[in-house]
């Protein structure tokens, strides 16, 4: 008797470790677009669960974006219960506008997927990313010129949300769903050049691929893995720091500030900024570096304009946010 | 009367604050290539040290690397001279192979700064390094997958070494050469796509600037800033968990190790390492995941092997480094 393909054990093994910490009778929910990736996620969850005394279901979600994407919802959620999952949810969602159109498509689906796994009581969310998608984050990430939280990319798991293919390559992934004989859907936007993530991946890649040598996106995921290790740990840092300076909401002593590493002084201050209304994603490194300066270089300067009308005043010895 | 050209004027405002930490009537040299972003550094050096009231020189280093390279470099030192810049240094060294050609064309060139530096009493070297040259390191070592230190890239000073264009993208450094009627040699390795960096200047950055949109230089550079910030705050949390940890010479206390972040942890265990003998070109970040495994997920395994013959293990509850 032979074995899996390797690809599939590899998938199955890595499904098998990410449901490391479920308990018996816990009901895992994966979410699938019916791409290659998150089918052949869904088929070795089927095949894992149950062995791991887990019960496994599906949830794909209907985003309205293109003519005919209700009929292929049906059709993928049909492909799910053939591979056992139960239950099988198919969530029509309205996409909006906010955050552009990648993301305002993210936002509708998180909530749908939050919302059937309340519903059902799931106790995972298992989702399909590979090693590739993380490449793709961290270049995106990079072209904002972002700090180490942002550059971590995705989380292996978040919350409820388990990300098992995180450390294995598409290639590995998509073999895997030809060797179980499921018929992937090929979503167009991911070819469409419109999308900056489809446009990172068959243009920034392959060219960084062949200008810096092969193994350009495990580089960057292992630099993400790194970085989500510092961010960490500099937020728990943070943390501590935050508490010794606070004086009082809105109120951090300049002493305690000036005595921390620039890193952990400007997350202080940032999460001060956000914490006295400054909108996140408005909120950029360089105004948490003008609120530096009240600490670190501080010329009698009054004041700091921040995003959300608010302001980082200097105070004689605080640091006021506010209003 | 007119002042200078605003690219002029940027560097010059870029040398001047750079050498704001320095004493009246120390001599700063200038590590001029020819090319137009060392130039343009060494004629505003030229402009700004006598109203700083320091003296200015220049080192020229030939790499003997090209046909005629004696030839240019006395050429160089000929045109420093007529800034008025002195002493002007022209040293000749001997490029070997250890790290490749780039390394070994560095290494050669920092030797002879060095030794030129000690021998003139020079209290700083300037180096011409632009916010694109930044860009590029980061990019480079973004492809070997490091953690922050490296993709922090290069430091704005490192002990006499200061990097005052740093700031500064190429083009206005370049229209500043231009600008100060100065003639920049064109070095043909900068467009040999042979070196790495050569790619990645003229292929890499300008497809991701296509595919990700303007400013890709810059963003990689705020990055790196942030990522520099992060690697201090962190290597300084390291430095005391080592202290606190160390019960002997490449011993560790795992308890103690075992309550740190793995950030700070990983940082302790490669220190140990390095000063075991490790050498450090080859101790990998998958060297370290494993030493950090005999304390985070021990599971009765013994050591493991490290580069330049030397080992970690666990001794009960130590970490042991050595031969």
């Amino acid at each position: 008797m032979s074995g899996p393909a390797p690809s599939v054990a590899a998938v199955r093994v890595a499904v098998r470790r990410a449901l490391a910490g479920t308990a018996a009778g816990d009901l895992v929910l994966v979410a699938c677009s019916g791409g290659a990736d998150s089918l052949a996620l869904a088929a070795a969850a089927a095949f894992v669960a149950p062995r791991l005394g887990l019960r496994a279901g599906a949830v794909t979600v209907d985003h309205g974006l293109q003519p005919g994407s209700a009929e292929r919802a049906a059709e993928v959620a049909g492909v799910l219960r053939r591979l056992a999952l139960d239950p099988v949810d198919s969530v029509a969602v309205a996409v909006g506008t906010a955050g552009g159109p990648e993301g305002a498509a993210r936002a509708a689906r998180y909530a749908a997927l939050d919302w059937v796994a309340d519903e059902r009581g799931a106790a995972a969310v298992l989702l399909g990313h590979t090693r590739d998608d993380q490449a793709e984050t961290v270049l995106l990430r990079l072209a904002r010129g972002s700090g180490a939280r942002s550059l971590a990319g995705m989380a292996p798991r978040a919350g409820r949300y388990l990300r098992p293919l995180l450390d294995l390559d598409r290639a590995t992934v998509h073999a895997a769903a030809a060797e179980m004989g499921l018929s992937p859907w090929q979503d167009p936007h991911n070819t469409d050049p419109a999308y900056a993530r489809s446009r990172v991946r068959h243009d920034a890649l392959p060219v960084l691929e062949r200008v810096l040598g092969p193994g350009i996106a495990a580089a960057l995921a292992r630099s993400a893995g790194l970085l989500r290790d510092d961010a960490d740990a500099l937020d728990g840092w943070a943390d501590q720091a935050a508490a010794q300076a606070g004086l009082a909401p809105g109120e951090l002593d300049v002493a305690v500030l000036a005595a921390l590493p620039r890193a952990v002084r400007t997350r202080v201050l940032r999460r001060a900024a956000l914490a006295a209304g400054c909108p996140a994603g408005a909120l950029t490194a360089g105004h948490v570096a003008e609120l530096d300066r009240l600490v670190s270089d501080w010329r009698g300067q009054t004041h700091v304009d921040l995003p959300g009308g608010r302001r980082g005043r200097r105070m004689g010895a605080r640091v006021v946010l506010g209003g």
